[in-house]
């Protein structure tokens, strides 16, 4: 496969601080000013419940503080909707069907990313930083995605737990924070997916007996609010309230992990990320490239407050958040300098408000969840309209087994002319290889303008562009795609 | 996932020489009198180009010598048709949805076995033999299927080239063989397989300039045979022509291999076994679980000398292999000793005319060849009726990239309607969700009996069968499965 990344080089923020370290010789990390970095990974988290975004039911002060003090992106994108996938995604600053990782990672799924490439942790620990990782992991293989500590390790017999316990993840990191030299945390909740599934209403990890040092922040179902992707019915408003009392779980961890960097005086020089891997843990969101899925929350602290309470309309991608986070951290990747759309590539411009070429398309990849869950798909969004290809089209759409057996899905599922949200139950299961949507009229992407002959021309120029994308980035499921086979 | 193997027992084979060697002292391997192993696997051999097996025309006469000296089985099966997974299979005794070598590993399909498999070389070497490896690997991961030695390595610059000099692989592999103490040589050709595809007739990897110490086999189009699956066409004649050099390649790799063994008069007390990971790569064959992509040729030359000539009309699979070879190296594995059909168990019973329950049925499992060609199979194949189950039957079957750039295809793809050996060309691209043949009269595969009213109640029970497989191996495919996803 094509590596865009070959090698590395570092280059320090401030040549100031270099010099003053003496010619030739490399200033210590914690000498050049640099930032810390803390990415925040939620788990199967919409915007549809954050405070910030407009929620006025769920809590989640400690999110919607971090977003009055950075920038909120109303239009930021994962590539993939599914957890292995987006996160190598996030990690590797590539494509699932350029950085190897096709689908979920866990047990028979058995995907990993490809050996030769290069994570945001390896790339800012050959710069110098500390790094370490607390809570859900799902990436493979280690050599890859290696950093150096697991925080949560020592605890082994929670490990389980340890990701349900954000507040714990928070107190286990503290020691790492206050350490010396910049740092990089990789902080990933298990909160707010969904528990096993077993029919009823999932509990989306939450228990009666609450978590170590977490206030319990309950919901009544009727106070929650249903989005317009989901049907309005008892089973789903059950499992979104079960679902809020998740994310405050979520907010609790935030709010202690604030309290540890502002305790050891570094809050104010460290970058800090909030975002989901995807959509939330429903049909209709989680494992599809609907908005839902893949429209996702990020908010923005940046090191010295810049822009706080800001909210940003530019469209930025999954693939550009390592790109950005390495040009905070003086981090210059051959390659990673981009202002390519099909690529990741920086938006500290955008952030700063200095030179900056807006995206004017987001691409997306997803191929598998599941290893026997085969529904490749690849997307162009544009500023307006947006483009799914359902590549495997001829085949039925598999849920995820924690969808499938979800309270919502059987209370539902088995009704195909029922709406679901705005469309009918069996769109879900079954779509046309093409689906072009009009985001301004349709936001929520019900009507189907592939097969609009007034859309014709935009049509086959979506889809010649798309085709520029998966040839450009060495896609296996391009129509073009020559490939190796023995 | 469940691991069939959990810890290895090595019991010696003569109770008489362990005792000779002093109560409760192991044996030395070499003083136990146990037999070495040499397990020779051909790339896309098919029964179809072997003299021993019929073909009068092909000069396979060290092949045909080795079945004069053992047994040759009449009705052998790999359980997928494809590279890796085929490698994996003979190597691990599982299935490829057992031992997660889903698809090919290469490159971009970066499939990889679960690192939790037993590999044949492991567990002889845990049980004290020399093992090594010469050619063709295309298996992951390392350390899953370790060898003591890979005697091809020293020789990087050609080593994309050895696996097409046979000879050279013998003679490289001589200083091992000569060695003390029992051995395994896993020696793997990359002969018979085509070349990079071109669109021209292929050269199955043959040179002007031929190859070094091989006496260079040529045919002639008109003289080869061609099989009943294959168009009596020129572009046909002509590759077949080149696969049959290859072959003749092959063979004089085998002679000198064997040279070797009886020059170090090892050949005596060595078990041999020629075979071919899957049929024969033309159309119709590779990548299908039609008979000429699975049955295949195996001769196994037993330790000793036992059975020299004889013909096995006993359905033996791919996962028997390495029960098989275990057996006969004294190691046991505990759950490997099975006479159930759904697993891989040694046949060594049936080599010897000692105790052996035949089987009655054969299973395969093919999911992948390339990542994008993605065509889950399941098969149930009895004595005399056969059922294909195409999961992925709304699908067109995509053809890997060698045999879709073949010269053969190339003449005959584009013509739906021609016949292709005995079935029309459109039949190989879009097929049934269910295949059911009678072999008995309908060797070919031609007429399938899945609609007739005749057959529904065997199609039912052979469907409950093969399901009952599926669940048995923990196939994520099975209609029952309830997998883990997050």
């Amino acid at each position: 496969m094509q590596r865009k990344f070959v090698s590395l080089i570092v280059g320090l923020v401030t040549c100031i601080c270099s010099v003053a370290a003496g010619a030739n010789v490399p200033a210590k990390p914690e000498a050049s000013g640099r930032p810390n970095v803390v990415v925040i990974v939620a788990d199967d988290h919409g915007t549809d419940a954050i405070g910030a975004y407009g929620n006025r039911i769920v809590r989640t002060p400690a999110i919607d503080a971090l977003a009055r003090d950075g920038v909120r992106f109303d239009r930021a994108f994962s590539t993939v909707s599914s957890c292995s996938p987006s996160r190598a995604t996030i990690l590797t600053g590539r494509q699932t069907h350029t950085n190897g990782m096709y689908g979920l990672q866990q047990v028979v799924h058995h995907f990993q990313s490809f050996d030769d490439e290069l994570s945001l942790p390896v790339a800012l620990e050959n710069a110098g930083y500390r790094t370490a990782r607390i809570g859900k992991y799902h990436v493979a293989p280690d050599s890859v995605f290696r950093f150096g500590k697991n925080l949560g390790a020592g605890k082994k017999a929670q490990r389980g737990e340890l990701g349900r316990s954000p507040v714990e993840m928070a107190d286990l990191s503290n020691g790492f924070i206050s350490a010396d030299g910049p740092f990089f945390l990789y902080f990933a909740t298990m909160d707010p997916h969904r528990s096993a599934p077993h029919g009823k209403v999932n509990r989306f990890g939450n228990r009666d007996d609450g978590f170590a040092d977490t206030p319990t922040v309950t919901y009544r179902p009727e106070d929650v609010v249903v989005p317009a992707f989901l049907p309005d019915i008892p089973a789903v408003r059950a499992e979104l309230a079960q679902y809020y009392q998740s994310v405050s779980r979520v907010d609790a961890g935030v709010a202690r992990l604030i309290a540890h960097l502002k305790a050891a005086g570094k809050y104010d020089n460290t970058l800090i990320l909030y975002l989901s891997d995807n959509g939330v843990a429903f049909p209709g969101a989680k494992t599809t490239l609907y908005e839902p899925g893949m429209r996702l929350p990020l908010i923005v602290k940046l090191p010295g407050g810049g822009r706080a309470g800001d909210t940003e309309k530019a469209m930025v991608s999954w693939v550009d958040l390592m790109p950005t986070v390495l040009d905070y951290a003086g981090v210059r990747v051959p390659g990673s300098v981009s202002d390519k759309d099909t690529e990741g590539r920086s938006f500290r411009g955008l952030l700063d408000m200095t030179a900056y070429k807006p995206r004017q398309a987001i691409y997306a990849s997803q191929t598998f969840h599941e290893i026997q869950m085969y529904y490749p798909m690849r997307v162009l969004h544009e500023q307006r309209y947006k483009l799914i290809w359902n590549i495997a089209s001829p085949l039925p759409v598999r849920q995820a087994v924690d969808l499938k057996n979800s309270a919502t899905w059987l209370a539902i599922g088995d009704k195909p002319n029922a709406r679901y949200g705005e469309r009918p139950v069996a769109s879900l299961l079954k779509r046309p290889e093409y689906e072009l949507y009009d985001l301004q009229n349709d936001p929520n992407e019900t009507r189907n303008l592939a097969k609009d002959p007034a859309m014709r021309k935009r049509l086959e120029e979506m889809k010649a562009k798309l085709v520029k994308f998966l040839d450009e980035t060495g896609d296996p499921w391009s129509p073009n795609w020559m490939g190796r086979g023995e």
